[in-house]
């Protein structure tokens, strides 16, 4: 089966944005067998976005539309969806009503023009938006499924996945599995599992990068689920093997949530000490719901001033050895364990850029310290990049050295049982 | 003057990259005069290729193609655009030279399919490639510009930038704004605005959402940079008139920055309380470089017991009005300002969800205090949505309010100013 993707937006159109939707599309898509030939992006041109429909649901069987279903002016979607249909634009007496619902909930004036999102071209159906007002619209074009999804990634995600995939055949069974891996590059791990990564082999697998994460995709396609299943299963394992502690998780885990699992299941707690990171490895930590369970908070000791006022790093040290260094990231650490009565606690210093920079300390160093019941280790980092690439690896690193302390701590408790005499 | 722009390859209609040149090219040529009204992705299909060219040179005045210059069986730009242009494929002798030249250079043996980068449309130009071995395409079709650049988007750019934008003339002129708002809804600003959003008007308005932050773009288009510029900046004029402190900024600011610049303007240091943002506001404020200057830090105070612990927010606070109360926001900015020696602090304590809520206290729900040199002011909310999306649209409504204080406080400054009798 074949699928032509339209993405719609002036912002897209005119370069001011990039379209990602096309491309998680086409990957979903592609795992239920069927195949995307043209992304097309036009802007918001009733004439040009009708064309494009009418062009495409002469070529194939599926067209799927995002961007155009906005409240504003510049947003034509349904009246040209309508054109190609040849038909009129009706009110959806249910999305009309989930629109009001919306605004009362909020406690915001409705407005007229807000109910334009609720007309959807006569014969079509009206498909609910949980993350926004605008309704997607599912449609027939002569012998073509013709689904108008939002421009927003969160909204077309959420409404493709929850409503368009499920009306979609799969041809035959499918398994995934998504392992994510972090600690090397992609490069590395694609030489480490080179053999797995043959264009046509089936499981199919697949590398991204995105932030220092590498998400390695495996597809199995077969006969039955329990094939496909089983075939995806032993791929993940061998690639597990032979990745050892690079993989930290798979499907939605991130290294924050895996973290603090880890946590829970010792029944521990975390707090931090930031300069460089702002509080992005506090906001990190508390995506995950029912984070307070192990995350007591954290300091983000910005100004050096605040490093001595608020950690009681000692002047001095700050004086001697520069806020960058090992025992100002060590002194950090120790200071908010012992303010939050933390069992563990992690601080990071470093220089983010683009200025402050030295030959001697460079942008992008970065000094990590863990403080642990037991013992505390200071880790050097040197990362590259501009400024929020610098800051996000820093994060990121600083939360998987917890992770690979935990990892230790776990393993070596079990191997001490494995050595007690059997009683 | 009108283009359509190609991207070519099948890790691009597979979803598996997204491509991000199209964009880059209708930007950069938008800067130009030349306006994109197409992008269309293909995979390694020779036909669908051909076609895509055929179709775009009948519809534009230029066309820009992407990929498929490589070496390996799949690389077919070469092929399909020479067919396109229904001619032959012919070794160019100074491309030739220039990839085996290359190979020598690196110390590498070059193979025979490397050559075939060489093969050019008979009457098309060869384009040097100084950041990798394929040789870009410059052809006419009919009274057409074509123009084949490489995949990798820093070959692609080089290429653009050096030899290919050189060529295009500049049709008119065009000047363009961005203006960011925040405080209301995007079908608000759009009634605000309905009158120059029409389809046709020149400025073309249009709007859109991200996160809370409605972006409003203005494209005017004309004969001569100093008629477009005018033109631009009278639309926005009129529309920063009418949205009055909605608007908060424009082009790469930030609600951070403009805070930020504000703080640095009148001298003045900013320190955060956080819970259910995480660190969010921290890291937001903390993005742009030189945030040291105002920005001391912050606590983040996820666990109650850290409330306590770390900012004094006495323990039957808490429990009298409970964590997310007016009485909290207010004491954990009074505690952080006061512990970090700052003349601002801003505390938020929500519930960011998916659990937590309850009829008094929905999920949702966010006090946020902003605690000064003269006051202090204590605001209710209640957000809408994911877990993710209520604690990013918390944090920026924080540092919004800091930015309507700031703004309010500068203006009656300003007026007290012009009310002194002149000397």
């Amino acid at each position: 089966m074949q699928t032509i993707i339209i993405s719609i937006g002036d912002e897209l159109i005119g370069g001011a944005s990039v379209d990602t939707n096309s491309a998680y599309l086409s990957a979903r898509l592609a795992e239920r067998g069927i195949v995307a030939v043209r992304h097309v992006t036009v802007g918001d041109d009733a004439n040009r976005i009708t064309q494009a429909i009418i062009g495409a649901a002469a070529e194939a069987e599926l067209v799927i539309i995002t961007g155009g279903l906005g409240p504003t002016l510049d947003d034509l979607t349904r009246r040209a969806l309508a054109d190609a249909m040849g038909v009129e634009l009706i009110e959806d007496a249910h999305s009309a009503k989930r629109i009001k619902a919306f605004f009362d909930r909020i406690g915001r004036t409705m407005k007229p023009s807000n109910l334009t999102q609720a007309m959807i071209p006569a014969g079509a159906e009206a498909m609910d938006n949980d993350c926004g007002t605008a309704p997607g619209i599912a449609a027939r074009l002569g012998r073509v499924d013709v689904f108008a999804l939002p421009g927003p990634p969160n909204e077309m995600t959420e409404m493709f996945e929850r409503q368009v995939a499920p009306r979609l055949g799969v041809a035959g069974a499918l398994a995934r599995r998504v392992l994510h891996a972090f600690g090397t590059g992609e490069s590395d791990i694609g030489e480490r599992i080179a053999d797995l990564m043959a264009r046509d082999a089936n499981p199919k697998v697949g590398t991204t990068a995105k932030g220092g994460i590498i998400s390695i995709r495996i597809v199995a396609t077969g006969q039955t689920p329990a094939d496909t299943d089983a075939a995806a299963e032993n791929t993940a394992n061998e690639i597990r093997h032979r990745l050892g502690e690079l993989i930290f998780g798979q499907d939605e885990q991130t290294l924050a949530s895996v973290v603090g699992d880890a946590l829970k299941d010792c029944g521990m707690t975390l707090a931090t000490a930031e300069s460089c990171t702002g509080g992005m490895i506090g906001q990190m930590m508390t995506e995950t719901p029912g984070a307070s369970e192990y995350f007591l908070g954290g300091i983000v000791a910005y100004a050096n001033s605040a490093k001595t006022a608020t950690l009681n790093v000692p002047a001095e040290v700050i004086e001697s050895h520069g806020a960058v260094s090992e025992q100002v990231a060590d002194t950090m650490a120790r200071g908010v364990r012992e303010k939050f009565g933390a069992d563990f606690a992690l601080s990071v210093t470093g220089i983010a850029g683009p200025d402050g920079g030295s030959d001697d300390k460079p942008v992008g160093l970065v000094y990590i310290a863990l403080s642990g019941p037991s013992s505390s280790k200071v880790h050097r980092h040197i990362f590259s990049g501009a400024r929020d690439i610098i800051r996000r690896r820093a994060a990121l690193t600083t939360i998987n050295h917890l992770r690979l302390a935990l990892t230790e701590s776990e393993g070596r408790a079990s191997k001490n049982k494995s050595h007690q005499p059997s009683s």
